[in-house]
């Protein structure tokens, strides 16, 4: 399977190549960087030395079978208006153009959507906090049982801000810091209001979802608590029913922590009743299930592989 | 002023003698502690050397104005059992044992008892997330204004947990992670509906709140929002009025950071309105007003002294 | 391959464990602890939720072709001298105690002792520091070139210091932190002369090494520089003929920055010459090219398996 | 006493104001800042809040009697061309722009030029690797006992690069790593060169420095070691003599660590002899006594104030 990367400078196709290069059914045939064209790939993706003499290319060929888009937001949408990429080239969009309402394009979560992931040429590629959260509610949404407000805090990590240096990436300031940003509008809740609906359509309730910005690298853990009137054994049940048959959601009966998932692709899932309220803790690393890693995900069920190839990381654990 | 610490070796011991040592009207008469009696001082709270040649001891003498509490909760109970301190003495508890419902006790929240700790003999020092927690809320307590529940976020960090080393203590677990601990159980509750309790004796909703353990050592953020009808300028208007005399909140226009108050005895509060819901995030450092600070701002109210005597620190910001 | 572990509740058996479920050759047949016996794997070594139901066992079975010595410094002697392992079975040690000549045991550095190691059936797996400091020395020791003083300043990651929680591995004490400990009388210098004197047997100078323990988790870099008469190019050229067949030595010719081998077995080797000083910096992760993954690779030659077998692990970079 | 401080946005100058606006004898009369103009202190300094309603300006008062310089490099020597300052007014630049062999400046590291500063006008304020390292090595050279080549590894804070985001201090980059830049050629050896000289004139030898970078934002440990043939006690009374009547300089009998200097204006030194090697580890907090702290003691002894005036913090501790 030969696969083209676009964008390819970014931290998601730094993430994507580290995956890549070691998956046993993929030839990297180009990546695409137009202010990096002809440099070492391992000058821009420093941890890549001695793996791959590759070179970033300004040029796109369509002797691919998939592209995956690793521009920013805004400029996949820019890029497929420029380019025609060949009808048999599937598309993997990791940036947040195609993720809502868009008819052709299939929202890439492989717990939600796996049928028409496998039939699909179009896909979006969920974002990290969307993810997160998302495998957090979408079993209740299955039952039907999201009828009240959702109250959700989640930090992520600084890669999660991208690659060009800012105030809030800067480390003298981040260092042992922690602030809040886009209370209640964070833009992945439209995403997840969308997901939701898809399983309870009726869903009509606020999400409160307070974001922070966490000091450390990789990473994100969401704590979701709603109005729940069975058993916490019920929940679990609905849970281990709706996950059953997906290898990267891992349901925990012990309290987690944000480095039990750190450099693998797996999420992570604790519950706790408390009096009428359910609470669900979820856990990710941004960069795999939350981007890169959820891409190769969908790229072996657009192609028929077993869904875990390559994705079966050692994690980082400290 | 003549001052003794009991509890001399723990993290709250070794932020008062850092605070009282400069303190201009403070004299630091013995430094308690049975485990290091004789050793000097900045044996254990290293960063004091070249600044105390005072050495711990494991006698009490009576010939002080006012003891600090710095045993662990438990031990403040026991220890006053023990001993009998004489009647001249002020004694201010920086654990949890008298915050509770204890007649002779005043809860040392200066923001909520201030005429009543100027009076007092015994000062029950609050709890740190309790500090943070009670000072978002206490002026819509005032009005009489939490009408529904409240959902609470925090983060806190490692010398919360204290000097014992511990698992989560552990550099290599907690270093890089984040993880929720006693969630809508954690023990300041019940501090906390005492305090709006004082203001709006009829609060009877739920509060819901998830602490984490945060990687990093100082300080606490707190987000706490709930259902508000009116507009952010009557809420700033209402926080402002609360807070106008005291020295050590601040209300901030711009969203703030923890590390704006680390090592100082600041808290600094910040509101967002969205639809009808009123965000409050609340800072303060866990070590200075979330317990020693505190304490002090409590020793010079007890002692007519100007109530920032000591405590105008330079913040560390970064 | 059927492989066992002793004393597996540690950090180097955690990181074995990491290494070895994704082996595509290796059976894990048990993971010996007795303060664990019987408790799932996950629940120790927490990240590896999902991946295995495997639990500890405090009994050794003899069906097993290789076993793996996790255990602590002292403690791999102990166990040696009660138990009595079939001839069958090949032993490596993870712990020190049989790195310093002992007949019966081949020193397991590969790029040091490679067809020894293939023919042998004990293996002292090296050093994490020692590992870092050989590599960036041996290839001038090999061409009788340490002839005058050798100055190392090196700084290694907390999980170094193993699991049991420390004065030293308190996150409050060692976030943000810096220190020297072992200065000049680091207990790996004897295994570093040796492995020079293999190859420059008169060696006979002081090796200057100031340890430091850094306040992240993982890795070791060093700093490693001498008195050296030849050319930058011709250093390289005796590094690049060294390390011709290493698969996981790489020479870069940019200044490198330790997050480049954090989560893989890589050693990266960078050389700069200043008047008459050649530098050598060199990166090691020490949980795997500093302890397991060494022991793999060294288990791969034990067995005839391609070196890198199981051991091209994705990086986490951040 | 009124000050006025050009280039008032930068870190420097930030430390600075929370050193000076708690000083007892000083008014800020002006902080100015081209970029910043017109805006509160406290929207740059954000942990300034309410402590002060100071404004930036873009205009330049005669009437102060000292002026900080904490423009960037090279910028100081451009600002006092464009800018005449009244002969009443003193100057202190933190740049190192009048570091190297200017006539009319005085080298302002208290311990070496003490009384030169009480009668200066023109102060050069030291670098922070070099005050760090200066401290370390001055006894030695006042008794010309530097004869042989020193070696020093030293690591700094991410403060000490300044507070233009860039790629070496991106926090998804630093966060958790190590690195070496400037081996062998760091900026600070002339000046370390020039002080050691005026002690020690006929000082020729290399000295072999390699600067990290850490992953914390404050504060720089060096560890020099050298040829020594004395006794270690000898050391000892050669440092305890020289620093006798210095506020700022504690010698350790025990071995430090970073943070107990972290938000102070000391030094600490701690001596250990190893066969024939003197080491020297000399910890300091990069932006207080090697930077702004600094530039308050030699203005405290340019105006014949306590050195100490001021600079008594509160160390931050964790």
């Amino acid at each position: 399977m030969k696969i083209g990367i676009i964008g390819g400078a970014g931290y998601t196709a730094g993430e994507l190549l580290r995956i890549l290069l070691r998956h046993p059914q993929v030839e990297i045939a180009y990546v695409h960087s137009n202010s990096n064209a002809h440099k070492p790939i391992y000058e821009v993706h420093q941890d890549l030395i001695g793996e791959t003499e590759l070179h970033f290319t300004d040029e796109i060929s369509q002797a691919v079978d998939v592209v995956f888009l690793c521009v920013g937001h805004g400029e996949a949408v820019k890029f497929l208006e420029k380019h025609t990429l060949g009808s048999h080239i599937k598309i993997i969009d990791l940036s947040q153009d195609h993720r809502l309402g868009k008819l052709d394009w299939v929202y890439g979560l492989p717990e939600l959507n796996k049928p028409a992931i496998q039939q699909a040429r179009f896909i979006a590629n969920p974002g990290c906090f969307a993810t997160c959260i998302e495998l957090a509610l979408l079993p209740l949404a299955k039952e039907h049982l999201l009828n009240d407000e959702i109250h959700i805090s989640g930090t992520t990590g600084s890669t999660g801000a991208g690659q060009k240096p800012t105030e809030t990436t800067h480390f003298s300031w981040r260092n042992n810091n922690l602030s809040v940003y886009k209370a209640f509008e964070h833009q992945h809740l439209a995403e997840i209001t969308q997901s939701i609906r898809q399983l309870q359509p009726n869903f009509n309730h606020d999400i409160n979802f307070i974001p922070y910005r966490g000091n450390f690298t990789r990473g994100i853990l969401a704590s979701v608590y709603l109005h729940f009137d069975a058993t916490i054994e019920q929940a679990r049940a609905i849970y281990q029913s709706y996950y059953e048959n997906e290898p990267f959601v891992v349901l925990s009966s012990a309290n987690p922590d944000l480095k039990q998932v750190i450099n693998t692709n797996k999420c992570i899932l604790y519950l706790e009743k408390h009096k009428n309220k359910l609470l669900i803790i979820s856990l990710i690393d941004n960069l795999t299930k939350g981007a890169s890693g959820q891409a190769v995900q969908n790229m072996n069920l657009l192609f028929g592989l077993e869904e875990t190839t390559g994705l079966l990381l050692k994690p980082s654990a400290f």
